[in-house]
């Protein structure tokens, strides 16, 4: 049969071919394997736990909401509209999921050595039990074998959740939410532990093309107009206790910049009111105003006690054109060089040795690692560094994250792994793969002598599950 | 006998000892080691195939013309007077050939560990058939047995070129070239394909010195005086026909920072008219003329189909004293850091989204691989990210080029590998170096089970071969 | 027993599993590891061996002088109280030594895999003799036995000295220093080879807050007050000779950004008469004089033949209220990301071509290895590159600075290792894992093909030995 492989997942994939590493990856991954999922951020709908509904057809579920998928093949020539994505404003028809599904099948070589293809490969063959190998000849029956288990109750999200092994599971939702998916998942009774995150960037961001609305949502939920800076600053008070109120225990944050420091109160109104009356807010001034936020949100977080997460680094939306006839979050966002040390010193000054403050960073420039991250990790109380992101999050990416922070930092200045996704099926796939890089890169260290067996055995669960929970506070007020 | 070895080319050379990962890069290399080689980028002298006539003495081909040499012994005290380079404007005679050799030969352990012994090793054994290792006491029998071969009809330049199995060369022309030596050498009726590709730095760079001798030799071969901007652009978009019907396929542009931006007419024509006159142009105003300039040829590459080619980051001439006595292209130039995201962000929303465009970007800051090239070629149609590049020309060079670039941009986003060299007779020893890394490469993906060995034999022949010729557009209008 | 291993130091210790690689690292090290330590940039106090007074008890030699120690352990939660670093200006007692011993034992895990485990565990093994593994359990067992130790003939400084078999150690002394010490070492006949290096950063940085004393102090060393620039450099050479004639080769130079470039004489004198008078000195003018003064530095290497060290991009004291409670040099400097092709330029145009002068540079920001230290290594005869430094003085650090390095600048374009440390005991402890991993590296080069075996064992001697010692002029004008 065309396409049929014994088995597309190897038991011994991704660990290193020399044996005396490869015995110890599997000794270690034995062990962290069965570990319940912590998963403290993410990008999965709550609504859809909440509603428990069957999810779509396999295109709707797998192809389409996936930025890396949609970028790679558009980089090859294959548009967007045979994705399946139309112009905004036109009234094309959404494009025929089998069709999508088979051109997607028909380019899976594209993604040979990407994380993409080790996350799929696992989603099929482990998820929805396909065995063979997805290609053009095999993307038909392959499509039918998937869309027949989505209609199965076995694959319902709840479902799914709980084969899945989740503990825990974070959503990232805008200030402005007013929780009734998390609200709604809390009355059903059902006992998965879902959590939102405060993440307020539309409403920091003044040169943001949403940020009027999302002030006005703001309001909304809040039940007050915002119509200066201190009603910004109280709404985002109220809003950060009713996420701690639904189990939140953490914040987050994405800039491009990551700048702090804080403004006087009347530059801050100022720019405030600028913004509110539509006037152009120059980009300087956003990014103050920003800055400025950021050692607001840091205070309240040495309050409130919600973590503080932040990704900085991301040139979003690079392709004006791409952006404006399809819109954002389609693979067109662009990492940039970044600078941590001058930029979060005043930050850090301030509340960096505040035991109650607690900052993760990410970033998206690897030559930060060692140079800037791990240093700021292995001196402030206050910060951890989170797991490889975005670009990173990937075999190789996981490796030089490993080699380059731990010398410095150790490990229990970070924060354990984040599979920060939108994609409810390939959560599993991406512990997966970080729980085997790692027993693969502590055997590696067992395997020379750097550390010992017994050391590794706790390092390894301290990575697959102790860290992510200690450093998101998840382990503090579990709901009983 | 002293400095004589079994053989100085090992049959297992470059790959890893692991046996599982050996045995498979045995294998894939076994299928690439024989393909045809493919050279879109270098620097070769048509001449020297348009005349035949034999090479010169051993330090003539081998030494002098090598900046990667001449550094290397420089670096450590040889004064390029002992190496045959004589200062600007002395009359110095050009230094006995034998001694420079000599010279080499005593300093060749400088070289352990970098590529220019992997190549050079190639060239003496596989190209020369030296059985003897080089060092001080056997300079003089080594040189002897070069000597004598040169001297055959079977090392003249066509003669090694159909030999070491070149399907295509591509020269490396400024904007100002007649082609003269690709006329004759196509009047010959010598079937090798040897192709110009259009370099017009120094007709853009209104700061450089050499800018107005070529404004004048530009002027001279499309007979018609540059006396404004609107005839600099005619004479650019007459000669880029004439390349092309040499068989060109693509331009290149070398440039310190990769800015791209477009100027109104009004002010790309008042600087202009500026250098033109003789006035100072200031730096800043230079590169904005480049930057323009990048955009029109990007805009002309996309009518005219020739692919563009950017190598940015080289820091020219760092070395006053040594270049104003010496020349350039000696081994003075240093990378710097450079910014790729937002640099190109203009030429990209104008051009990246274009089917018919087609831009490959080198870089000499590999910070970038990871954070700004692999994103680019992932998500625009019209990028590809060149091989690695000069002083990343090597095995470490590849294999992070490879770890850095794949897990974004997978492979059919690279566009191959390109020699880029002056030494003609490096060039088998350049390829068969890159062939033995990419198996090394694949083959440990194989080993770790992250691809399967059905996917790295098809990998393999796309990086021996496939990929070049298609980035480069090689596989349209073939010479018949 | 509790936290007993039949031995914590593992003879393969660091070497790569594959046998193909150990069996040669194993014979590499063999050969090296009895080779002659020369040391020659650290930073123990030459007063330790002139009094070779018994070292006080186990935690003020180990952990109260180790920044590494101290700011992983804050950065975990410790205060520095609990490590026994009162905040300025009180009279808190100074900490039960055997508390704080205790302290850190229990937190030894957060070392894993950082180079402060894998020296401190051979500080422990193979000076102190103690045969078990350090935890919670094992400390004050441990304690007794170092202190029991500490207290015998064997463990004086000078008994140490001569069982860690240094040949040459150099130690760092500000421009005032009057080397009483190593005058009263050269005094008593004690044939140990100790030199000062001359490091005037504190007389060069008008903006550091220590800068009038330490001109006050060159001032009474020099017998001169220095009332205007031009008596500055008259004391600075003064200076400079008087460390040549107690055996200094080289000098040291601590800066933030490596910028160079002259001053006219007048703004150097008006820059000085600013600062002397208590003027303020604008960041950018004291950045210029730093500048200045580099450029007068090497002017004067150039004339006397010390050798140059240059060590840039830590911002120092990042976290302004911890170094205002407990001071610097307590784990709170910040490396940044460094540029050195532009900013080094005039000094090399001035003197990197003179076969007098002589720069290491060394760097925290590994990007630059490949980028622009090789380059500019592999290209001037005045430049050499230093040992992989601070945070990057670790296995994985090492590898990288051989993968990025050695590819371009070959490794005698490298200045050997410098262990730069203030911790006499860990001297061996890191000249054994630099010596092992360089085995491993070239055993590794081995292996693949790359080198062979006969160039291996060279060239693990001069990274071992020979390297250090012709870098820093240690072979001219030994001390009889």
């Amino acid at each position: 049969m065309p396409g049929t492989h014994a088995s597309v997942l190897h038991e011994d994939r991704f660990f290193d071919s020399d044996p005396a590493v490869r015995r110890v990856a599997r000794v270690l991954y034995e062990e962290t394997r069965g570990l319940p999922i912590v998963s403290p951020h993410g990008h999965v709908d709550a609504g859809i736990l909440a509603d428990d509904s069957p999810f779509p057809e396999p295109t709707s579920l797998l192809i389409r909401p996936d930025h890396y998928i949609l970028r790679m093949l558009y980089s090859r020539g294959v548009s967007m509209e045979q994705l399946g994505i139309s112009k905004r404003g036109t009234e094309d028809p959404p494009g025929d999921p089998r069709g999508i599904w088979k051109t997607f099948a028909a380019n899976y070589h594209l993604f040979r050595g990407t994380p993409t293809a080790a996350w799929l490969d696992y989603e099929l063959a482990a998820v929805f039990g396909v065995r063979s190998r997805l290609d053009a000849s095999s993307a038909a029956s392959i499509y039918g074998e998937i869309a027949e288990r989505l209609a199965s109750p076995e694959f319902r999200p709840r479902a799914l959740f709980e084969r899945f092994n989740i503990e825990i599971l974070a959503t990232t939702n805008p200030a402005s939410d007013s929780l009734e998916a998390h609200q709604r998942l809390r009355d059903s009774g059902w006992p998965g532990r879902v959590i939102p995150t405060f993440r307020p960037d539309a409403a920091i961001d003044l040169a943001s093309a949403g940020w009027k609305a999302e002030i006005d949502a703001l309001g909304d939920v809040t039940s007050s107009p915002i119509l200066d800076y201190a009603s910004l600053m109280r709404a985002l008070t109220a809003q950060r206790a009713a996420f701690c109120s639904m189990g939140a225990t953490a914040t987050d944050h994405g800039v491009e910049v990551p700048v702090t420091g804080q403004l006087p109160y009347a530059e801050a109104e100022r720019l405030y009111q600028r913004a509110l009356a539509g006037q152009e807010v120059a980009p300087a001034d956003a990014r103050s105003f920003q800055a400025h936020m950021l050692m607001q949100m840091a205070r309240l977080s040495a309050e409130d006690g919600l973590v503080m997460q932040l990704h900085a680094g991301a040139l979003r939306d690079h392709n004006d054109s791409f952006t404006r006839s399809y819109g954002p979050h389609l693979g067109a966002d662009i990492p940039v060089a970044t600078e941590y040390a001058r930029n979060l010193r005043p930050l850090l000054n301030e509340y960096g040795n505040d035991s109650r403050f607690r900052l993760i960073l990410f970033t998206l420039d690897e030559s930060t690692y060692a140079r800037e991250l791990a240093p700021l990790a292995g001196h402030y109380p206050a910060v951890l560094l989170g797991a490889p992101w975005w670009f990173h999050d990937s075999i190789e990416g996981m490796k030089r994250y490993r080699e380059q922070v731990t010398e410095t930092a150790g490990i229990w200045n970070t924060a354990g792994f984040t599979d920060d996704t939108r994609a409810f099926c390939s959560i599993p796939a991406r512990h997966d793969l970080s729980r085997r890089v790692d027993a693969n890169w502590l055997a590696g260290l067992v395997a020379r002598h750097v550390i010992d067996l017994s050391d590794a055995h706790e390092m390894a669960r301290a990575l697959a599950y102790d860290l992510a929970k200690a450093a998101y506070r998840l382990d503090q007020g579990e709901r009983g």
